[in-house]
């Protein structure tokens, strides 16, 4: 059966069901934002062709994915997330059966992280668009900006870098990296699996928050967090964030959140991925030293302090095992939009 | 030059003067929701060629169209505006003067209404989507809804309807309505601009929340506002309203509230207009007679009590100076988005 097909009411009553309760049925949703909170918004627009497409991701993937960059965005300010609208375009000529996935990926996603869909509109046009919006609230001494990076501070990454590109890269070319022939047969699979799963079914790191709030809650000092999430690359996050806060960085080849998975699937191109791939939708932190050592052991596996902010300008990347000159990071190799 | 040749920074450059300042540059935009306030939260989506299209709509206009269909939603729940956010979606091929007007269209209906932009996002697609989200706040006790109409309320519509329809008629066939030689050339041309100025640029009505607050301040019992706007028709409003409310309504013919300009250009299809055209942006707002008769009086031109809710489930419309059968009201004759 084809969208077309269900007509605009029928529509509306496949969707109701994946909406959180009363919200739906007035012009407009209401929110409760919690005492003493600021309210945080953020908009992501997921495009056929563009974001995805159907050599790569089902509907269900497309739902989740979705949802999940709205939820990094509100991690990567702090926020606990109170709802999500979602603006769908779709052409009448989809199957009704893709509508219903795609949104079983995003109420899989947003039950993971104990929030819903509270509004929305559903219109016709010649190309599937997922307009969503996202809406947390933060304490107002928690807010984490891009701007407020210090001349000191340790530099964390939540998580590995780069498996979500080579992801992508396998699913559109499944003949890649099948010559490893050092790698066992189970073991490519197992890394396969890995990193398809990376790009597929991101994980939005909202888990760090209350992990930051022990951290200030524990500390004989008030600190301040600065930093973005990684969702067009760890390079473009890191560039970002010195810009922003007017200083540069110093990073440390060594260090470098690369999983190993990606290493062994792709040795020669494994760094590139992780500084430039984009979509790992980590976390890029900056916070004193201390302060770093510990959410780094709290958060385990994949965490790293990768680097320092330092006065000067550049962002760089040194090698201190080879004697390769450093690498100087910019944005420009990063995913552009247009 | 086209939006390919700008690149994405060069974009947001352009887009970044018509945010409001300290809004834009991190993942996600701070709101302050007013202390004791819900937070109201509303999304809609135009699609190029489904809601506007450059035979009949400006850049400007889809600007101002868009914005104004979300702040009328606002309005519906009796919420002033906080900010919208805005997700484009735009063929690289359109040209970067098209994004600047619709931009000063966007910021010129916000600015009307006391707001601005507060985030979005930039994308590629084939087809030009505007898919805004607009943050309100209400009192909780103000909050206008569907569900609370009562038997006995009186219907309130603020303003005409049918001239959106009909002006978007002469724009798709600018012979429409010439014949009519017993209007003089100067009414005729002052009709076709008051009919297509109503589609261009709809005025959400943002105006009627201070009146309706100054009412409960004076009012000697306590009362309730149900109500919706009528973007999808004012029969829709009204059946939507019954239904939610689990009533029906009676309409007068003789109060239908239609303009001048709309019987004079279109005398037989005028009615129709009014009942399904849509688009028009008014409230339909249902209380007890005694503060419609008030409301109508301090809103004035356009403004009238045009039936009463009943206990009855029917929704029908008589006329009292003809022998006409009257018409039952449904949602079929509307717009449907599928």
């Amino acid at each position: 059966m084809l969208i077309s097909d269900l007509g605009e009411r029928g529509l509306l009553k496949l969707i109701q069901p994946y909406c959180l309760p009363n919200t739906i049925g007035d012009d407009g949703a209401i929110v409760h934002p919690p005492i003493g909170c600021e309210l945080v918004v953020t908009t992501d627009v997921l495009v056929d062709g563009v974001h995805f497409s159907d050599r790569t991701t089902t509907a269900f993937d497309v739902g989740w994915r979705s949802v999940a960059a709205n939820l990094s965005d509100l991690a990567a300010m702090g926020a606990t997330p109170l709802g999500i609208t979602v603006g769908l375009s779709l052409p009448p000529t989809l199957p009704v059966v893709w509508l219903d996935w795609l949104y079983q990926g995003m109420q899989a996603c947003l039950e993971r992280y104990g929030t819903g869909i509270i509004g929305g509109d559903l219109t016709r046009s010649s190309v599937a668009t997922v307009a969503i919006t996202a809406l947390g609230a933060v304490r107002k001494d928690r807010i984490i900006k891009r701007s407020t990076a210090q001349i000191g501070d340790a530099i964390v990454v939540t998580g590995d870098h780069g498996d979500s590109h080579a992801g992508l890269q396998l699913l559109l070319d499944p003949e890649l990296g099948q010559d490893r022939n050092f790698i066992d047969r189970a073991d490519l699979q197992k890394h396969r699996e890995i990193l398809i799963s990376a790009h597929q079914r991101p994980q939005p790191r909202l888990d760090i928050l209350p992990i930051l709030e022990q951290l200030h809650a524990n500390a004989s000092q008030v600190f301040s967090v600065a930093g973005m999430d990684s969702s067009d690359g760890l390079a473009d996050a890191i560039v970002q964030i010195c810009q922003a806060s007017k200083v540069g960085a110093v990073l440390d080849r060594s260090t470098m959140p690369i999983s190993p998975s990606l290493s062994q699937m792709f040795p020669d191109t494994a760094l590139d991925s992780a500084l430039y791939g984009g979509e790992d939708f980590e976390l890029v932190l900056c916070m004193p030293e201390s302060i770093a050592l510990e959410l780094v052991e709290k958060i385990g596996r994949g965490a790293a302090i990768i680097g320092q902010i330092g006065r000067s300008p550049d962002i760089i990347l040194i090698d201190d095992l080879t004697e390769d000159a450093p690498i100087y990071l910019n944005r420009q190799s990063g995913f552009q939009h247009f």
